[in-house]
């Protein structure tokens, strides 16, 4: 490592030993320092490169790398392994899940959501660079565990992207897509919590700020679903009374 | 990083030096010890927070992140920049592979394994966490490559879930699934090894443990399969006799 | 952690802090030592096992671990979080991209690309080694983001494999390969760019390696798709003009 660019660090940041922040990329551009908000919290193992820009709030997981000339938001939390490859643009409020890639020159709008193992494609022929871009994923679209989004495409507002669907083509907005290649198959506002606890959907908001659903009792855990529900059948671990 | 809680290790435990051993969670919760039996063997990079509690012979690759609150049984691997999240409970002889996510309120019975790249879902409606539950995958069940888990399912005991397959719902005992959605398409017992090597479901069991098969003779590499295979085309490396 | 085997690095090359060479695996195999040729760029968090050879001109991202036995030529990159598993063989011009997982026994040929998030499986029936071997990738095949490469089958020369494919058996050469499981749909020299740009697989060739190529000037960002492209709504964010 070749040194690293000024950091500029906001009020009450907790960063773990062995972050590196401002970590110079290998590419024959111009390195600007890192500018990072308050109450930012970046865990071990971490890694902020160069020329990146982001606002109050921030949190990673481990293991979380943000390559150079990304600028993002307020009040996002990036997990465990998960690379943000260079010169995207992400909102704020925007939750990215562990094992996530996000491919370089992609938008992210705010109030999204990337679930576990999402995979983000940039190049329609892979390795030319010409035509290299992201997908744009508009305002509060929820993109589901292991689902594939390709170049150049539009993931719609308040959409919904089924557990491992492959999108190659734009999805309207408030629309759900499931399948290989996606396609819709339903409207988010006809989704209903089987459990009947929440509705998933009103107005595309999280419903984690909505105060009437915050303030829930949370289910007895294992929650029991409908159908019938085997006990787990575990050995004896350490941890057992009769140890 | 706030100080890290009291750990308990076993005899005979090999840490390497980086491990983060009884890292405090963000969560408002009580942040019990960390509990490790003997013969602990944790790689570089990885990360155990608190009050998590494990068996004997605990071993893991690089990177991987065991959250707050998980109990696990004997003789557990798992690989590198796996995650497993937050309050599940795993049995005895299981191993998870390389990049695997594992959500939160995910049960895993024994002698189950996860190959690389398999993620679980927990939230039906993304974002919600009022009915977030990851599925229960019962004993000697074996999930595929890439596969996707969806929330609240239960996996029978001993099914196999296909490489890349999205699973909905379900799925019987010793079923074989594969697709997306993941439909029934075999049972286990009707599988054979292609090479006629062994008997690949026995009783459900490792066939690692059974002694008849490990005195096997490993097949000479490459391994020749029954269609022709050309020789591989490889460039002059370093490594070469005409170096 | 118990100790490491000898290293031998060439001239020029730069080794971050913290990565650790010649790891030594659990497995009871002889150690050998652990050449890497000239100009090698191995960065943080990465870890590279005992008998490893690797030619000049290597690059890694951060995490990257390389297990023991693997072979790889000259002027390869490995990226974030990827696992190459023993035993591996590995030929020049390689790219590996982030989150990808290698399993042992797998060859890979000359100027071959494997996208973010591919998965390679090498066990037919899980957890038997008997007739474990991964895949044979001959030169120039392409894997999109999230394909998933299934045991003992061979990815023909200069073949394209989709995003979030399946593969389930043998590509022909320059076949273009989608879906679940993945059949041909096309050929590769009937792709075209859809911006007009370049011819994407003439001889099969990397696009950036070609002079007339690499002069173009890149399009401005955002590009636009024929299609119109809605403007992005984002959030204001600290480094807006208006801070």
């Amino acid at each position: 490592m070749q040194g690293s660019v000024p950091v500029q660090l906001g009020k009450n940041c907790a960063i773990d030993a062995g972050v590196l922040l401002g970590y110079r990329t290998g590419r024959p551009i111009e390195q600007k320092p890192v500018v990072i908000g308050d109450n930012a919290q970046i865990r071990a193992g971490s890694v902020i490169y160069s020329s990146v820009e982001i606002g109050n709030g921030f949190e990673t997981g481990h293991g979380v790398i943000i390559r150079e000339g990304n600028r993002i938001g307020d009040d996002c939390a990036i997990w465990n392994h998960t690379t943000v490859d260079y010169e995207c643009v992400i909102g704020s409020r925007v939750k990215i899940h562990c094992n996530v890639y996000v491919a370089q020159y992609t938008t992210i709008e705010d109030d999204v959501f990337l679930a576990p193992g999402v995979s983000i494609a940039n190049d329609p022929h892979p390795l030319c660079t010409k035509c290299m871009q992201g997908p744009t994923i508009k305002s509060g679209a929820r993109i589901g565990v292991g689902a594939i989004l390709l170049p150049h495409i539009v993931i719609g507002e308040n959409a919904l992207v089924g557990a491992g669907a492959v999108v190659t083509k734009d999805v309207p907005p408030r629309a759900v897509v499931v399948g290989s290649p996606a396609r819709v198959v339903r409207h988010v506002d006809d989704l209903e919590c089987q459990f009947e606890i929440v509705k998933p959907y009103v107005d595309g908001l999280d419903v984690r700020r909505r105060p009437e659903w915050t303030t829930v009792a949370a289910l007895a855990r294992p929650v029991m679903r409908p159908a019938s529900h085997e006990r787990a059948n575990l050995s004896k671990r350490p941890t057992d009374k009769e140890k």
